[in-house]
């Protein structure tokens, strides 16, 4: 056994808890917030919700929008531009995956100094960060309980992957109502999402006893509430239960990493500017299909978890029904089945498998990789 | 649906972990270190190996171990005089519950000032403690990544529960190695006690799905790894295993808080001065039989998770093999059945339970409890 290491935030959950927004800064010692979300978000009415406590909390704040999905270099040297030019001591952050993820960056440069760039891999921050809360509207990148920070590097079109534990934020808040918000799709896409950190995690050659629980009743929250939760955005329990599934995969990924499909999807994201949840979903089958070998005893409790009846079946007649389950859920939630259809060209694989092999993600995949496998991966999925 | 908190320190895991300390001591800004640990934990090396550490990492400390199971207030007021004298600003406890709720009382202290008593209860603290590491030696108490510390007042003979997430250590440094040195009687009386917080966290008004699944998770281990512990002191997979039950029983009782065995207990506990493991141990059964109409369906969890088999039994009937299964394992381990066997007098029992229903912990029991009833408890316990 190796030594493993496990963190979490501060974490605040339920109905009502982004009510607690502006006391859990105070708390930290913020005085003058630096408030990152983006346009989507605001027009649903999160901003301004939010924007109501750090008054009553007597919290100055900048309210800074300029990020866009997978968020950009040059966009977290501009929010670090605009966070000394504010005087900000502590940092907000409102939206998704790509809002949060950027406001962590930001968090890293304003007391890091340089370009977000040095800071690729893992380990490589030296200097705390300021105060950071944040408050996820979506229920599935994970980030405000993350050690990671996802940031494109558009000269490159590559994903860079920043991994320290001072990226994980002090405190989460999750709110299940911010989730009412959500069209079918992006509760769709986010969902597949949540569902992929479940599945990778577990798998991941880093998990551990403290993160494989959380993984399982992840994926057991998922298989009962997705469906459900995209169906209706005014189904609380559903909403509910799919903000604890987002949190209980983002504890597990921070801790146990992640697996090829996140390797893949992220290049992918990068090169294309696509919508991350979606390429996850997308090529999540293939490469469960893959690694398959790696771990067929824990394909089984997946299978399990995803709600499949294993009674009286031998391990590896069982084990494969998780992909069954998996396919189904994708199906019946309308995922797109090829990335052609999202504008990938035979073209590009061999690039895009080289960037995905060297994805920090990719060395806790189950399974030995190659430049071949992943190339034939990306190929099947096309 | 309540907003709910949770909560944990950066958790350090697996064999060799303990030669981490010095390192993440330095890492939280030490230099003078006070060292709290007991005779025992000394002389089964322990004290000497972590001040190799110490060393090693070039840190000052002083050693300081005039602490006593059921830890006292006087002990705490003595240890804060000497951590100013020494002119500390860390605390590393090593030792069993006791060593590291005293190691956390003179944190307390050492910042916030004047005499434990006025800390008892939930969140009096109001300035930060001095960075704490604690390195549990024993597989039950939990108490290095709880927001609990339990002090004994000598002079109402009861014991104080003070919580308050300030109490949080920094970093927990958990290794199984640590466990080898426990005798039969150590092993089986703190295993039962880590029992005692999966089932009372399960069971508690104010568990959440993030404490659940490690209440369940924990009793799962419990079940199939206490016996082989308590049988051999070389068994590292036991070890391994309670280590981590222990670790997960913690992070859920810290943030679900327990129930009406440990409000009993602590006030037994402070009262006859008894450990803490065993009179749980006693109580255990008992209390579970009353509460059993709070959550007939949770027991039926706990049933399972004790490895009942409760195929083709209706929820009643499989619900009923949790006591069952409580008391199997109670005997396997030579646990004495009754609190008289302890020191306990019938003459006692009513002061005794007046105080117990005022401890913090009776406010999650499940099931709603008069005096009548707690020494009703007491009484079927003797």
């Amino acid at each position: 056994m190796q030594i493993s290491k496990f963190m979490t935030p501060e974490i605040i959950f339920g109905q009502q808890a982004i009510s607690q927004v502006g006391e859990s800064l105070r708390r930290l010692g913020a005085s003058r917030v630096f408030l990152v979300s983006d346009a989507g978000v605001a027009s649903a009415g999160w901003v301004e919700r939010v924007i109501d406590y750090l008054d009553a909390a007597h919290l100055d704040y900048h309210l800074w929008m300029e990020v866009t999905p997978n968020p950009k270099d040059h966009e977290i040297h501009a929010g670090v531009e605009a966070y000394h030019q504010f005087g900000g001591n502590a940092i907000l952050g409102v939206g998704g995956g790509s809002a949060i993820d950027a406001a962590k960056a930001v968090a890293l440069l304003a007391t890091n100094g340089g370009r977000i760039h040095q800071y690729e891999g893992v380990d490589h921050i030296s200097r705390p960060l300021p105060p950071m809360v944040m408050v996820p509207t979506t229920a599935g990148a994970g980030s405000e309980v993350s050690q990671f920070s996802i940031i494109a590097d558009t000269e490159r079109k590559m994903k860079m992957t920043i991994i320290s534990k001072s990226l994980i934020p002090d405190i989460a808040i999750i709110d299940p109502q911010t989730l009412t918000t959500m069209d079918k799709l992006l509760t769709a896409n986010t969902g597949m999402d949540a569902l992929t950190h479940a599945i990778e995690s577990y798998l991941s050659l880093a998990a551990t006893p403290l993160t494989e629980v959380y993984s399982l009743q992840a994926m057991r929250l998922i298989s009962q509430y997705l469906r459900p939760s995209a169906a209706s955005r005014f189904n609380v329990e559903a909403k509910q239960a799919m903000a604890m599934a987002s949190l209980q995969a983002g504890i597990a990924f921070s801790n146990a990493i992640l697996g090829a499909v996140h390797a893949m999807s992220h290049q992918l994201g990068g090169l294309l500017d696509l919508p991350h949840g979606e390429v996850n979903a997308i090529l999540l089958p293939y490469v469960l299909e893959h690694n398959y070998i790696a771990a067929p005893e824990r394909y089984q409790k997946i299978a399990e978890a995803l709600g499949e009846n294993t009674a009286g079946l031998s391990m590896h007649d069982s084990s494969r029904l998780a992909l069954k389950a998996v396919k189904e859920l994708a199906r019946d939630l309308d995922i797109p089945q090829s990335l052609s259809s999202l504008g990938l060209h035979a073209d590009q694989i061999e690039a895009l498998s080289k960037h995905a092999l060297l994805d920090v993600c990719m060395a806790t995949n189950p399974r030995d990789m190659s430049i071949a496998d992943v190339a034939a991966l990306f190929r099947k999925a096309l």
